[in-house]
């Protein structure tokens, strides 16, 4: 028996709604002891304590049709649920529902690969699969196409691509490569989009636009809908493939760097997503923090110096892959060498350049081919488990950088923690994805994380980063940070929440969307976090 | 005064709605008289008579302000509207609007380039900008950026993406090179898209997200807002460029090509969108069809036989371009050589073998390199200047077009038009571009064209080809094709529709789109209609 009941839901009417559940799914995938069953449901690495955010219940459904009788049900009784198929969303709030006694949809079951197509080089995949499945899938096929990952081989295809991730072959802009969706709605019906909504259409994979409105982006990072089929584009292994890294001597010279990528990123010289690791990253995911350093302040910078030099590394570390046919590559890569030659202190690394058991390199190459591994997920280890993802937004200015750079340095030692960060240069912009990095079972250190989280994302804003994701505890301040207009991309979303979700089921609160059956009870619930998260100060 | 007053507004009201409107925009720019002012918002090219679809007025705002007046205006007194910034729409309805009595609001003196960054490669336009006058701009500044454009120089860089529209370098897929919006809604607010959103972001025009769903593409192809601003990518002038040509001996070598093109395209050695011409649309851009063929009758292959042997053509014509460094290009080129070499009869074409006057190698090449010209309009001169279009999508597979190509001259033929086509190869996806060629002013050719387009799209969509653009008379018709999941697209356009747009002033029935408001209407429009159109059988 669920001790929790969702809001406004009284516990006869739960209890009947759960018994309609396990009629639905078979009792084995309805899990309501908080022990024993919903501990995986748990999120025990924010900054908030995990007590704040505990599902009433999890349901496990089998597949398309069972997934539409549960969000039948819910709204039918109005019983709010959070939604998801796979991967771990650590650093952004993990498996935890928005708010305590939300309804957990887990669609890690619904995990086929529908379809490879091996002429047209894509896949067709449900909610629960996972990059290194689809991975194994297609080495067992015997299949000479490359998927594009997100960093944790756990992390799920559709998961990733509806929250704008990105990956590190030429292919990783993930949205722009999904191709097709098909979408659950609140009332339980059905939405396939782009061609996929003609019947007998066979290119609902192959194009990416049908007739009228475009609306595949309107399902992602949002609370519209649950995408429960998603086509996404693979890459034909190229010919010839050549990973590198480029090291760079000193901090200062992050101005240079940048603007010698901008071009080369620009002109497409850089086929994929160039990885700008600074030293703390690289060495982060090498190595716990306690081998070089156990006071609570920010390790100083001769501990760095010393790790960098332990592990062969730059104070800045670049990664990218050149993709095609040999002697193009050869060309390429003569252009790269030249833009940064005369940058004093630059080391060039190619594949064979540093000891085979060189860490970095062996992880960071398997990505760049699509490999699928779980070596970056080591940076949590380094202060105990406890992190808290940022990913603002910038140009690809050198200037604008260091300005950010100093920033969030300041910030982020003032408040006790390392500046630990990395710059991924996508086509025209730059993700400046930061990490705070606490032990969750100190609670002073989790209310300073929190509060330090707060201080970067209205900084970055400050500056005109806009968060490209939010941890769950922080969705309605990112949110709230995109006001322009008077706040016309709110109340446009709000307007479309209503209409397609009118008893605001889904995932309520996502992405800082609330539905205005809602909007009473808002002030209520932050007004009852604050008070639980409230910092001692 | 005007005749024709909008659907359910009395003259009185509409009087006192013209007097505001001149109140907005200023007296020259409201344009009421049918004869005079009127002319140019008429559509006489299409298959049914320009008395169907009327303006009531036209009005012309010289910026967003006065546009967000004539919308809150339209607005408050239930006015529908129908909008559009520069270009023709020939071929899908022309500037008139879905029904008689709209008002039609005209962008074109929102004409500003309001920002060109030579650094990130990208341009800011208002939606009155065209492809010509964006290159012209560049020229005059002295950039070294390409535009991608249609093939009409005349065409709108906004109204184009917004169509989901392709070009001819690698940034062909225009919609995917937008980056940014300002959207006008209904109730005369605006929403900025994407990092635009976030008060002084520097981002909105280099990184397509922002926080939560990604709307721009809800958009675009519809009626639920009205783009006022919009941010494209533009390509830096690569060091080398090389267009090229492959004519093809046989019409039954159509299997072969495509099986060809396929992996080319899917592995990226094709870098911009490959136009497979038939014979008859390479003839139809350089000669009119009365220096051949006068019959009503379709033009028998023994004169296309002639036409080809005078053009020097081939019964298929392939043109492509590879963009990148000199050594480069000879790579791809020689793949793709040896790609189509043992084709008995093909033969390739480079720089300087076809003559200087050779017109479909001049407007190609120009196209490829982001030239904008008029010279493909030319094939509106085939048959009388009345002509529709059609743009079906099928998957890249030689035995699937084999199967359209044999359908549609069938359909076209046994309706008496000649069967004029190509094919452009998209990523994954070909657009098998179809023309109906007519005299409009014959009404027996009209309607006669009028039924064979409602053939076309059915038997299109009979085959799971849908349509990706629809002339203003067949959007019904087309979204109608649209209908799995139990109509389940059309049910949630619908639903957004009512609750961004409640008076359902934007655009009514654009893409098939109608607000409910309307819908007791729309049976009686398409009765109406019909016995207006109805064929004479």
């Amino acid at each position: 028996m669920a001790l929790i009941t969702p809001p406004n839901i009284d516990p006869a009417t739960f209890a009947k709604a759960l018994s309609q559940l396990i009629d639905i799914v078979g009792p084995d995938w309805v899990f309501t002891d908080p022990q024993a069953e919903l501990s995986p449901y748990l999120d025990r690495m924010s900054p908030t304590p995990a007590e704040l955010r505990i599902p009433s219940a999890a349901v496990a459904p089998a597949n398309v049709e069972q997934t539409q009788q549960i969000v039948r049900l819910a709204n039918r009784l109005k019983i709010p649920i959070w939604y998801y198929g796979t991967g771990k969303n650590y650093g952004y709030g993990g498996p935890a529902p928005r708010l305590n006694g939300f309804l957990v949809v887990d669609m890690k079951r619904m995990n086929k690969v529908l379809e490879v197509n091996e002429k047209m080089a894509y896949a067709v995949v449900e909610p629960g699969v996972s990059y290194i499945q689809l991975y194994q899938h297609l080495q067992e096929i015997g299949s000479d196409l490359w998927i594009d990952c997100a960093a944790p081989a756990w992390g799920g295809v559709i998961g990733n691509a509806m929250e704008h991730g990105a990956g590190y072959t030429p292919y990783g802009d993930h949205f722009v490569f999904q191709c097709g969706m098909e979408v659950l709605l609140a009332d339980g019906s059905l939405v396939r989009t782009g061609m996929g909504a003609l019947p007998g259409s066979q290119a609902s994979s192959l194009f990416k636009y049908g007739y009228g409105p475009h609306i595949d982006g309107m399902f992602t990072q949002g609370n519209f809908g649950i995408v429960t089929k998603m086509g996404i584009w693979l890459m034909p292994k190229p010919p010839a493939h050549k990973p590198f890294m480029i090291s760079f001597d000193k901090e200062a010279d992050l101005h240079t760097i940048i603007e010698r990528i901008r071009p080369l990123k620009v002109s497409m010289v850089y086929q994929n997503a160039v990885i700008l690791e600074h030293l703390s990253y690289s060495v982060g995911v090498q190595r716990p923090r306690s081998d070089y350093w156990n006071e609570k302040s920010p390790m100083p910078n001769e501990v760095w110096e010393q790790a960098r030099s332990d592990l062969d590394l730059g104070w800045w570390n670049m990664w990218g892959g050149l993709y095609g046919l040999p002697k193009n590559i050869d060309m390429q890569w003569d252009i790269i060498r030249n833009s940064f030659a005369d940058i004093p202190g630059v080391q060039f690394f190619e594949e064979g350049d540093r000891g085979t058991d060189d860490v970095g390199w062996n992880y960071r190459t398997k990505l760049m081919r699509g490999e699928p591994n779980m070596t970056e997920f080591n940076i949590v280890n380094w202060r105990g488990g406890g992190h808290i993802n940022f990913t603002p937004i910038a140009p690809l200015y050198g200037d604008i950088c260091v300005k950010a750079t100093d920033m969030m340095r300041e910030i982020m030692n003032r408040h006790g923690f390392d500046y630990i960060t990395e710059y991924v240069a996508a086509f025209r912009g730059v993700i400046k994805l930061l990490m705070i990095m606490f032990d969750p079972r100190d609670e002073e250190e989790r209310r300073r994380a929190y509060q330090c989280s707060e201080e970067i994302i209205l900084a970055a804003a400050s500056i005109g980063f806009g968060e490209l994701k939010a941890h769950v505890e922080f969705m309605d301040l990112v949110a709230g940070t995109y006001s322009g207009q008077d706040g016309g991309l709110g109340k446009t979303l709000q307007k479309v929440k209503d209409a397609i979700d009118p008893n605001g089921i889904l995932a309520p609160g996502k992405s800082g969307i609330w539905p205005s059956s809602w909007q009473s009870e808002k002030p209520q619930i932050n007004a009852d976090r604050s008070a639980d998260i409230a910092p001692n100060s």
